[in-house]
């Protein structure tokens, strides 16, 4: 190849690189009812319903540290992970496959781990264990998770269905797994090289649960079933807030404005990133591994949205000419940007 | 862990780990209607269809080995490998999701060529596209495959439908892949360190073809569907014929009859065997990569099988006491023995 050129993947960025290498695709089945380019593709099930699918990698060294991380706790995040996309379809998860890489240098006792994780969390869910398969692996223990789920067809929220004027309205709080992350990668610096290591965790309990166990929001997904919502667009916040606006704006060919005091944030996560004189907002816009959603509703459903008592409405959808913006306390435009690929 | 019990990995196999990771779950929902245990889930879609969901993982340095795997054909095989799980359930293919796990090392460029190939084998078999991410890997390539099919629910073929007295079926010819990469295999080693290495594959084009561009059986899914055939029961052959014929016949709760001399094997098979001082009989049973399928169908069902012109009968289930069996020409029996875990 030395005489082609060469693109560094840097240059596209993750989501400008799978649009790349996906350009030249087109759909000829008529029962891919939707393919590229949301959080899972979805398949005609019968007259009425849908099936749908999606699929996630999780690579040691990249998606998370077995230094730290406990199996148990990995098995069932890779569960929400997977379950997560599912319902950002405003889907029931129902089935699940995990596919693993495995280095000789684990034991069963160890993979015993982890499968007891994953089995919790299916309990927990009502999935399904339906397949997969284990390959040795030269490198790190390599996961992935596909996960079947399944909705009435109009009862499915897309990506690209966010209205003018839109309420966009998010679960939980954000910036909380990013700060654990932080903390867990601190105690690890400081305590290398120690024997018997005891990291400080104390008051911050909070934070590392976010990021180690995470719970996927199918109490948001049957909150709105019993309550007769279907969301206009929906989105799982994997990626930081910014991002998923970003992405709800491009499918849905809209702009937003999300208000920056409004921004859901624990006080733990406000504590600790105090501690580090970092921003909590920037850990809520682009930390990512929140596995909240993010969803758009009518602005004359806002009553009926706040009395679930499950979400906070932060902005609103703009007409796609005036951009997506991030608007402080004092006034001021921000431009919403995505982080770029992670290396 | 340290006071913890430590099994090895390989103690288990490949097999009895999944059987041991996956002996707690229990299926719940209804929609399940295959779970762990065949080639692909199987999850219902409408009164009479089902939707089968398969999922492999290719790894770097494991599956394939990019100093001589051109991308393009990496591509490509990468659907075979999801496509032929597929088939084997009697199921057509329609949709693929493709999961990408990718070092910086690797240009976009060489990501448009594994695309290219895997658009092709999209092309060729009509499936469309319909998702998948692209992750950084610190490590090598990752190549997670998610494939979607379906088939009326009748028409599906289980690992565990195979009767007394069926014939057993392949397609194609076995061997050749595993010929193709030790010939590849044989070449890197010979020309290390070599500038502008040759490699000398004279003769021996199709065991690479075998090797590198694997083509999936959707014709004969489409001829036994054109003459009304639903077999007893099928597999892919991908880790030999050996390990397919026990799983048979370990879901089904039978024994199996083989006679070597008719498992068919290409004259280029044979030929580079001889040279290698290797037997060709060992590559079929034990070799892999072969994606031909492995099928049953009622002993009255020859003649119809057989005029078909696609497939070789090469032996009969018999009950389950009296095992599997490789049967040879001098007429002894020999016990049929599946490969472990592959490091």
């Amino acid at each position: 190849m030395s005489e082609k050129k060469r693109t560094e993947i840097a240059e596209l960025g993750e989501f400008g690189l799978i649009d790349h290498l996906t350009k030249e695709f087109t759909v000829k089945n008529k029962s891919t009812l939707c393919g590229v380019g949301d959080d899972a593709a979805v398949v005609a099930a019968g007259r009425d319903a849908a099936v749908v699918v999606t699929t996630d990698t999780l690579l040691e060294g990249i998606d998370f540290d077995l230094t730290y991380f406990p199996l148990k706790h990995l098995g069932y995040k890779a569960v929400t992970v997977g379950v997560s996309d599912v319902l950002a379809m405003n889907a029931q998860p129902e089935q699940i496959m995990i596919s693993l890489g495995v280095s000789s240098k684990l034991p069963v006792e160890a993979l015993d781990d982890l499968y007891e994780g994953i089995k919790f969390a299916c309990d927990e869910m009502d999935i399904d264990m339906v397949g997969g398969d284990t390959t040795a692996s030269m490198t790190g223990l390599v996961i992935n998770i596909t996960t079947i789920g399944r909705a009435k067809r109009k009862a499915i929220s897309y990506r690209s269905g966010a209205q003018f004027n839109d309420l966009i309205c998010i679960t939980g709080n954000l910036g909380a797994a990013y700060m654990g992350l932080h903390l867990l990668e601190r105690e690890k610096r400081v305590l290398k090289g120690i024997d018997n290591p005891e990291p400080q965790f104390k008051g911050y309990e909070y934070l590392l649960q976010r990021y180690l166990k995470p719970r996927a929001r199918k109490d948001i997904v049957d909150a709105l079933a019993a309550e007769g919502i279907v969301p206009t667009s929906m989105i799982d916040i994997s990626d930081g807030l910014a991002s998923e606006v970003l992405q709800i704006c491009k499918a849905s060919k809209c702009g937003a404005r999300i208000y920056l005091d409004r921004i859901p944030i624990a006080k733990q996560t406000s504590q600790f990133a105090e501690e580090l004189h970092a921003d909590p907002v920037v850990a809520a816009l682009n930390g990512g591994n929140d596995y909240e959603l993010m969803f758009t509703v009518p602005l004359a459903m806002q009553e009926k949205i706040m009395s679930l008592g499950l979400v906070d409405v932060v902005g609103h959808i703009t007409r796609e000419s005036t951009g997506a913006y991030l608007v402080t306390p004092d006034g001021s435009d921000i431009k919403l940007r995505a982080q770029g690929f992670k290396e």
